[in-house]
């Protein structure tokens, strides 16, 4: 791909001033999201559009110019999804921020460079909420969030950003702007498009506009937390939970990732424990009953110690545990964090195979999980200025990719594909389903310029 | 399309005895779903495989000869999507029944001739449920519900087909068999495929299995019916009910179904009323709670009568009465289901632009609506003997279509939009959404094999 620099010129004169940045310092800034590819591409310029027209004329740029473009929300993607590419350019949506709240209609219309905590507030101005809730609320933008189909900690119970988006605007690969879907809480009028949108990690449009569902806030949530002697009795613990009651929050770390955040915090937690479960019931006025199922289900499976509060903070105190667990473990090293998810009933299959794997390749690999979903986060430490250490923690990070594989599970359950794990994507999918979605891609995107690269190589 | 019926011999004798069907009476059974369509096609025969082999063997020869499928669960459907087609054939899942629990995994597989409501026992021996609940539960094919991504009554709270779709195994236009998804509550791995097939109207390809959650059941419900001098102030009380709790089930009847449900059965409702609202909350413990609140937004708006029960046979004697809209409309002549969804706060709008529509058009149009989730059946009846009548009834059919786009609402929720409402999608998305979906049909389906005439034409 290429195309003269004079044409970036052309380009910036056809957009408002200081769209267009080729300033290599400021380049420079664009160039990894929170993977950190330690060799990312040299883009030729960072375009930063306000509008779905000035989002229309860079793609029919690129397009007729064969350059690639790296749509980019706020960059904390976690599988390389918005490394730069060689002489492409990054359409950062980061000017794109306006958000309104539609309280009778329960929806949010929201351009993409808004972060999600800043939906999550306009929406509680008026008593709504929007439950999509990754670690990255903070740091993550609304736009990043559907083009990965953001999951999180809620989700076991409220569902994932797909379950939240009813409709969208996007830009496709020639520039046309096409409306999907809308403020509609039920259509079914033509092809699902909008739900294929979402999770197409910028390789088939740059959305510029989503319409988001939000739902009345839900009352402070009640907490418990269980520690167990293996982590099957904790799994055995989780289908038990949700058999019967639909936990707000269902998490769980292993021995290394509880010993991880007491080196780190000491908050007392017991450093012997294999696993520890981290529970939570919002249901309004039956949260009680729930909690009480849970310590049942807790002990039964063979808890060694179950600790309930509903007092919101005192909750939101173990709920910092959980959320040290990135904190503590950079401490340790270099992470390489992984995102596989398996049927639930196979968890302590897969926790037992990372335990092995991590002592084969002769790396940490700390465990935390959301459990309730069977989506786990396994994370290997290592120091990256040991040359043959990096090279075992990224033979572990692949080895546990293949674990899951085998296990019947995904190589990812919320962060996506990106660069970073597409070499194991057809291992997942197999020839026809990427045959499949190579043949999607082309018909949307036929000199393919939208995110090359990612996903697909 | 054509080919000798030499051909169709050939494909029987690769297909186990009984699996294709030429007698004409047996076809005549075939030709026509709910939508009742007056001059359904005349197929060649009626195909009814037992396994995804079988599809596929059904496909690869219907790809090879030009011969048109129309895939058909259970011909519930009410938009024509499973109307024959002269000269093709019918793909019926009739005999593919398999249902297996993972109750660990909360997951269901299923094969797609299964009953909705066979799904629903098989959950409930082991205490899960499958919520989806389209009132034709007892009568339409859990293939056929995610092929229209069907909804229900109680989707206001718990969500659509769509939601409850982890993943299925699909035939394409070639014969081509590919699993998408699976038994992962989260997956990201590559495009959301999955979700791209649920909604597709058989156009895409045919579902051959798929793998469904399942949460666990709920409490029973507690019930309140409002009556409202208006349906404006109705559609006040269902703002700031779903202000703040989320109901189980929040529907609306005018007074028109009001009438007819009273002529039909005698349960006493109050003739004068203008609206009735019917609301149930299942939250476990906190029925009470949201009930009350229910109670209070009610009267705020206005209502004239507000009734509640906690006793479960008492609410299902309500509900019924619901349900009875249909039978008690049949005995008033011919119907034309209607399904238009619009923005909440417009609903009001849209009942009186149907007032309006039912008198110019000199029919009756009676509105019943999931009002929680602003998806409207208004029903036009008439008199199908008489011919100026039956045009009349189809002008208002086609004007409430246009009326609900012109609000900002889609001419289908949930019935799909089939061959009886192709003519307005185009109204509805505009030429370069058609254009794009246009794209991804020819794409996956190069010969137009796959139900030519349903969503396209
Ligand atoms: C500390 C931390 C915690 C995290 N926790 C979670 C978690 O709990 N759950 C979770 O799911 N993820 C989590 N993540 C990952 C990340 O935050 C999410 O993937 C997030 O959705 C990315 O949003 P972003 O705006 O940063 O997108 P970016 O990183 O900028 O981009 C992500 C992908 O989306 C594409 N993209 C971005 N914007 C658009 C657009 N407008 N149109 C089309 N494509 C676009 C990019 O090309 C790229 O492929 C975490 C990350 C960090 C650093
Ligand atoms: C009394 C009554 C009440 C109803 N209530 C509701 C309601 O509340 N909510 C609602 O959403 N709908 C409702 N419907 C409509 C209908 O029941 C639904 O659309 C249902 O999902 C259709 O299922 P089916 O098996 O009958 O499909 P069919 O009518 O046989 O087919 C429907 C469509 O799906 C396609 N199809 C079927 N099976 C497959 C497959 N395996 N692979 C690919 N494509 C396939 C067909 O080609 C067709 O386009 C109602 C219908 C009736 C008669």
């Amino acid at each position: 791909m290429s195309a003269p620099d004079s044409d970036i010129a052309a380009l910036a004169a056809e957009l408002p001033d200081g769209t267009v940045i080729t300033d290599p310092a400021v380049i420079e800034g664009y160039r990894r999201d929170a993977a950190n590819d330690p060799h990312p591409g040299l883009p030729r310029a960072v375009v930063r559009p306000g509008s779905t027209e000035d989002v229309q004329t860079v793609l029919r740029w690129a397009n007729a110019h064969r350059v690639a473009v790296v749509p980019r929300g706020a960059g904390s993607g976690l599988s390389g999804g918005a490394t730069a590419v060689d002489g492409g350019i990054v359409l950062s949506t980061e000017r794109m921020r306006q958000i309104r709240i539609d309280t009778a209609n329960r929806t949010a219309v929201v351009q993409p460079g808004v972060l999600n905590s800043e939906v999550k507030r306009a929406a509680a101005e008026h008593g709504l909420w929007y439950p999509p809730d990754p670690a990255s609320v903070e740091i993550s933008s609304i736009g990043g969030n559907a083009a990965t189909n953001a999951g999180g900690l809620c989700c076991v119970k409220y569902g994932v950003t797909s379950d939240y988006v009813l409709g969208m605007q996007v830009v496709l690969a020639d520039g046309t702007a096409v409306r999907l879907g809308g403020p509609r809480l039920k259509d079914v009028a033509g092809l699902p498009l909008t739900k294929l949108f979402v999770g197409s990690e910028g390789i088939l449009g740059v959305i510029t506009e989503l319409t988001l569902r939000l739902i009345p806030v839900q009352p402070p949530a009640s907490t418990v937390v269980a520690l167990f002697g293996s982590v099957q009795d904790a799994a055995d613990a989780v289908v038990s939970i949700t058999a019967k009651v639909r936990p707000a929050m269902l998490e769980l770390m292993d021995h290394a990732s509880i010993n991880a955040v007491e080196d780190y915090s000491r908050m007392g937690l017991d450093r012997s424990a294999q696993a520890l479960l981290l529970i939570q019931s919002d249901a309004p006025g039956a949260a009680a009953e729930e909690i009480a199922h849970v310590i049942e289900a807790c002990e039964k499976a063979g808890a060694t110690e179950v600790f309930a509060t509903d007092d919101p903070e005192e909750g939101a105190g173990f709920t910092a545990a959980r959320r040290l667990v990135g904190l503590a473990l950079a401490q340790l090293g270099t992470l390489l964090l992984e995102d596989v998810t398996v049927p639930i009933p196979v968890l302590p299959e897969l926790v037992a195979g990372i335990n092995r794997i991590a002592d084969d390749c002769d790396v940490l690999i700390c465990v935390v999980a959301h459990a309730g979903d069977g989506n786990t986060h396994p994370v290997v430490v290592f120091d990256a200025t040991d040359p043959d250490m990096s090279d075992r923690a990224r033979r572990a990070f692949a080895r546990v990719m293949e674990l899951a594989i085998a296990l019947g599970g995904t190589i990812t359950g919320e962060h996506g594909v990106g660069r970073l794990k597409r070499d194991w994507l057809p291992l997942q999918l197999g020839d026809d389903v990427m045959a499949l979605t190579r043949r999607i891609k082309d018909d949307l995107d036929p000199h393919g310029i939208l995110n090359p690269g990612a996903v697909l190589s």
